[in-house]
C-alpha cells in the first residue's frame, strides 16, 4: 500500500481531520485515534445509527485504532509523548493555541522527535483576526464566497448540501501531510503544515475569483445556468430532466444536431457563445420543445452517443443503484452485526492498492495494544483507567 | 520546497488535470505542460481576459512550463518517449483509451520507465457503461447525488456555482500522485493511480451516504436548513444576514445566552435537538425578533465571543477586501504586463513552502529550453517547428 509503514496520531474530532486521517488511512497508514474521555468523537453518537452504530462514525474512522487519553493531565501527556517518540505524523483540528496550552505544542513535540510532521487544520488559520474564532463548515461556506456563488439567481446565497469545507479542507491536510512525508524521505526533515476550511474554500473560487481578479466584476449566483456558457443547466424531458453541458462550439454543433435542431447552427443570433447567453431563454425553449418528445432513457443514450456530455440528476439512492458506482460502496465486516456498506474508495492504484483492514474502532478498543507496546503492564493500565487517565 | 525534483509531464487540459499539476507545482514539481497545436490548452481563450491573458489559464498554469507536441505523429511520440525517460509522472485528463490509441498507453510507458508513475483523471473511470461517455463538471454533479442534495427545499436540485467535481478530482489525484511518489521512495516502484470526477464527487457523500447506507433514506434538500440540526441557518439581522450554526447542545446554549434567550433553555419544547428541528420555524422566529436589534457587525463580534461560529455571507470582493484573507491573493509578476492577481496558497507548511517561480507559460514558451535538453539543435528543433510537430 502507498503508505505502508507510517504512523499517524490522529487528535481530530467530527469530520475534517478523521476524513484527512481516513483517506491516509486507506493507503496504508497506521492511524492511531486519540480519543478524550468520557465519550470520544461526538461522531459516535450522531447521524443514523443501526445495531447501535453510528454509519456516519463507522466511515470515517475505518482502518484507524482508538485509544483513549487524558491530555489535560501529566500522566496523560506523558504517555502521549512517548506515542510521539515512535509516530510520523500528528494531526489535529483544535483551535490554533489548544495544544501549546496543554503543553503539546509543535516546538515541544518536535524537540521530542526532529523527523515529526505536524499537521493542523484550524477554520480560520493560524494568524490574523479571526484566528481564535471558533469555525464550522457553514460558516467557512460563507465566509470564503462559496455561498455567494451557490444558489438560485433570485433566491438567497446557498450552502452546499454536503459539509463541503471540511471534505475539502481534509483532503488538503492529507495531501500536505504526504507531500511533506515524500520530502522527509529526501531530507530527513519533519515539518509542520497547516491547513483551514476557508483557506481550502477559498481555494476553489476557480473563475469566480480570476474575473474578478481581472475585471473586478463579482459573478452572480446563476441557479444550474452557466453565467458564461449557454445552452447549459437542467432541461425537462418527456418523464424528467438532464443535465446537458456542451462546453465548446464543437460540443453545441453536435447537440444541435442530435436534438435535429441542425437549422439553427445556420442562425446568426446563435453563433457566438455570447449570442448564445444573451439568448439563452429562447434557445432554452427550443431544446426543451425538442426534448419534450422523449424521456430521460432515450435523450441520455442518444447524446451521449452524439458526444454531448449529459446525464440525469442522481439521488443518493439512484448513485448506488447504478451498476457503474458499484463499487463506490463497500461491505466491511464489523464484528457482532451484519457487515456495514460505506462509502468505497476514490483513488484507485495498479500495484498498491486502498483497502479495508479494520472496522471503526470501539472507545479505547486499542488501549491495552497500544499502551502495552510501551511497555505499561496490564495492572498499569488498569490503573490508568481507574484513574480515567485512560 | 516539498516536491523539488519530481519532473511531471502533463498532458491535461481546461481545469481538472491543470489544478492538480498546480497543486503538484506550488509544492516545488517541475512541470511541463505538453500542448497540442495549435491552440494549446482552450483555457488559454477562456474566461476573463486582461492585457490579452486570460487570468483564468495564468492561474491553474503558473509555475509550469510549455512545449507543444503533435502526439499524432511519429516524431512527436518519439520526442514525448524520450521526455518520459526521464520523467517522474505522466498526468492525463482524456477519456480512457485515447493514450492507448496514440500508442502511448501506460503498459508502453511504464516499459520505457518501470519508475513512471501515471496518473489519470477521466469522468466515470476506468471500467464500467459509462466509461467512454464524454464527462463535464456538471454531470459529474448531476450523477454524483451531489446535486440532489444541494438546492432549496422546494426547489430544483442546483448545481454548485463552483467547478467542484474539477477541483476535488484534482485534489484527489494530487493525493494519489505523492502518495504513489512516497511508495516510490520506499520502494522503487512505480505505478498507475487513477481517479475521476463522479467517483470524487461521490467520496463527499458523508452523512447523506451513511444515513441511506443505515436506514434506507434519502435525506431531502434542505436549503440553508441542516437536515439534523437546528437552529441553523442564515438569519436576518437589522442591516444583512449571517450565518449560525452552534453544532452541538453547548453551543446552543452559548446562543441562546448571547441572544438574551436563556429563558429558553428552561422550555420543555427546546431540550433535544429533535425538538429543535421540529419547531424550527417557531425557534428561528424567536433569534430573528432578537438579532433584528442590531446589525450584522455587532452580532458577529458578540457570538464569536460567545465562541458561537457564526459569520457573515461573503462575496468574492468582501474576501479579498478582508485582511483575514489577504494572503489568499498573491500578485504574480508577469513579463510585459502589470502582475497578475491570482489564488494563493491552501497550504503552509513552516520549514519547507510552496512559492511562484514563474507566471504561466505562452504557448511552447519552453521548446527551445525542454527539446534542446534532449540533444536537439535549433536548427532541428525550428524544422520541427516548421512541419507542426512542435
Amino acid at each position: 500500500m502507498p503508505l505502508t509503514g507510517v504512523t499517524i496520531l490522529d487528535l481530530s474530532r467530527v469530520l475534517s481531520g478523521p476524513f484527512c486521517t481516513m483517506l491516509l488511512a486507506d493507503m496504508g497508514a497506521e492511524v492511531i485515534k486519540i480519543e478524550a474521555l468520557p465519550d470520544g468523537d461526538s461522531v459516535r453518537k450522531s447521524g443514523a445509527m443501526r445495531d447501535g452504530l453510528s454509519y456516519y462514525f463507522a466511515t470515517f474512522n475505518r482502518n484507524k485504532k482508538s485509544v483513549t487519553l487524558n491530555l489535560k493531565d501529566e500522566k496523560g501527556r506523558e504517555l502521549f509523548e512517548k506515542l510521539v517518540l515512535r509516530a510520523d505524523v500528528v494531526v489535529d483540528n483544535y483551535r490554533p493555541g489548544v495544544l501549546d496550552r496543554l503543553g503539546l505544542g509543535r516546538e515541544r513535540l518536535r524537540s521530542l522527535q526532529p523527523k515529526l510532521i505536524c499537521a493542523s487544520i484550524s477554520g480560520f488559520g493560524e494568524s490574523g483576526p479571526y484566528r481564535d474564532r471558533p469555525a464550522f463548515d457553514f460558516i467557512a461556506q460563507a465566509m470564503s464566497g462559496f455561498m455567494s456563488m451557490n444558489g438560485e439567481k433570485d433566491g438567497p446565497p446557498l450552502r452546499s448540501g454536503l459539509p463541503v469545507s471540511d471534505l475539502v479542507a481534509g483532503l488538503f491536510a492529507a495531501l500536505g501531510i504526504v507531500s511533506a512525508l515524500f520530502r522527509r524521505e529526501r531530507t530527513g526533515k519533519g515539518d509542520v503544515v497547516c491547513t483551514s476550511l476557508t483557506g481550502a474554500m477559498i481555494a476553489l473560487l476557480s473563475y469566480a475569483a480570476s474575473t474578478y481578479f481581472a475585471t473586478g466584476e463579482v459573478l452572480p449566483r446563476n441557479g444550474n445556468d452557466h453565467p458564461i456558457s449557454s445552452p447549459y443547466g437542467l432541461f425537462n424531458t418527456r418523464d424528467g430532466a438532464i443535465a446537458i453541458a456542451p462546453p465548446t462550439d464543437a460540443f453545441f454543433i453536435r447537440l444541435m444536431q442530435a436534438l435535429d435542431l441542425a437549422l439553427l447552427l445556420d442562425d446568426p443570433n446563435y453563433k457566438t457563445g455570447q449570442q448564445r447567453v444573451a439568448r439563452r431563454a429562447e434557445l432554452n425553449a427550443q431544446i426543451t420543445e425538442r426534448l419534450s418528445h422523449h424521456g430521460n432513457e432515450y435523450w441520455i443514450e442518444k447524446l451521449n452517443k452524439a458526444g454531448v456530455p449529459c446525464g440525469p440528476v442522481y439521488s443518493v439512492q439512484d448513485v448506488f443503484n447504478d451498476p457503474q458506482f458499484a463499487d463506490m460502496a463497500i461491505d466491511v465486516p464489523h464484528p457482532g452485526m451484519p457487515p456495514v456498506r460505506m462509502l468505497g474508495f476514490p483513488l484507485r492504484f495498479t500495484e498498491a492498492e486502498c483497502s479495508i483492514r479494520r472496522p471503526s474502532p470501539r472507545l479505547g478498543e486499542h488501549n491495552d495494544e497500544v499502551f502495552g507496546s510501551l511497555g505499561l503492564s496490564p495492572a498499569e493500565i488498569k490503573a490508568l483507567r481507574a484513574q480515567k487517565i485512560l
